[in-house]
């Protein structure tokens, strides 16, 4: 049978996961998309993907591939994959790409969304969708925060100890606040490519500032100085959502 | 000790509740508020509420009092509240109320918001918090269907078969519909009242008119015939918020 590469889009609820990448014993994002996938395609797969993210972090919109023989329409495969996948992972997209196509390096951006609960309260409906920050937040510093980390910047002190990125050279091409209805900030980085937990480091830090604990211009002392202590706490996986992943159109497929 | 009345606004997501109100062997939004607040006021209490909500219903601001003669301050009942409450109902606010003050006869409008996924994959993310429709939508239909029902009418044919209301003619002030990011159509009805499952039952009638099944001129005829079986289908509860109960200032404390 001749070999074909599917582009998948996936949406998915962090919540009970620990996280994309498999792992003996957890519960992972990638086992669940494999199993359906190999169900489906009658066929064991390996998928590639385009970012893992973290336990707990959420995706609108992240891509895998999966190569097979197997000659199933793509509507098929996506209706198929809804019908197999528990309810916290959904298809959203199946396409057919070329056999080129590489999720991860292909990508030419991604673009991260953090929401903060700013209120006293805790949320009810969102508990599992935001991090609850029970201090004043002062939007506006936090703006100014983020102003100085648009461009190109060796980001390594917003990374973990752990990041296996080799280039920590990164093009953050926006970094923007918006206060929602509900008493929420969120926060829309878009960049070249983020290293681990690079988006959750400059949000933990970028509310140290909107609280008051720094002052926004020691912004650009911690970048420079690239030391990952100098930055804030890390803030909690379940505010983060993967929305897209940016493709070039030769390699979109 | 004297008497206080204590209006409280709570947000909760109704997925694990058989509704708002009371009912032995369920698990219900009332009877977990109840215990809260009996745990903290150290006794026994009932609540009353501005209006109850279907099972799977979700609240953003349901309002409700309380009697006591506790003398805990407010900001320490809130507090309070949202350690003892389950995760997924908060207390958003804590006010001291005049004694007259009553939570359902005192409201002047309530402001609900029903969501609908207008995609051909479901949700992972949203999915208790949205009806997915499959079919095509067409929002501009839709939008045609809602504004016969605004203005002060006769809502018998989009009432439940044993809604208990005496009085079937409601003021709808607002009847709105908005594309949001997703895919996600968002209609708000705001009005003077609503009788049971009326929210559902016009987006039901209005979803038909969406995918075509139903022509947008079809409405004032359901209306004016104030028969439940003209209309269309009930839209599930999990795509339905109850956002806010308007009070006059005299009322609202």
């Amino acid at each position: 049978m001749t070999q074909r590469t599917l582009r998948i889009t996936l949406e998915y609820d962090g919540t009970r996961y620990a996280g994309w990448q498999v792992q003996p014993g957890q519960r992972t994002v990638q086992a669940e998309v494999e199993a359906a996938l190999a169900t489906l395609l009658r066929h064991p797969v390996r998928v590639r993907v385009a970012g893992r993210t973290d336990a707990g972090v959420h995706a609108l919109a992240q891509v895998c591939t999966v190569r097979t023989g197997e000659p199933l329409a793509t509507d098929r495969v996506l209706r198929g994959l809804n019908g197999i996948l528990p309810k916290d992972v959904a298809a959203v997209e199946v396409a057919e790409a070329p056999p080129a196509f590489d999720p991860r390096f292909g990508a030419t951006g991604k673009h991260y969304r953090y929401r903060i609960l700013a209120r006293r309260a805790r949320s009810a409906v969102d508990r599992a969708r935001c991090w609850h920050v029970w201090d004043p937040l002062d939007p506006g510093r936090m703006e100014q925060a983020l102003a100085p980390l648009v461009g190109t910047h060796d980001f390594s002190a917003f990374r973990a100890a752990d990041c296996p990125n080799k280039d920590p050279v990164k093009e953050l091409r926006v970094a923007a606040l918006r206060e929602a209805p509900g008493s929420m900030i969120e926060i829309d980085l878009v960049g070249s490519g983020f290293l681990k937990q690079m988006v959750r480091i400059v949000v933990g830090t970028v509310v140290e500032v909107g609280r008051g604990a720094r002052e926004p211009g020691e912004i650009e002392a911690i970048l420079s100085g690239k030391d990952r202590t100098r930055a804030g706490r890390t803030a909690p996986p379940q505010g983060l959502f993967l929305v897209q992943v940016m493709y070039g159109e030769d390699e979109a497929g």
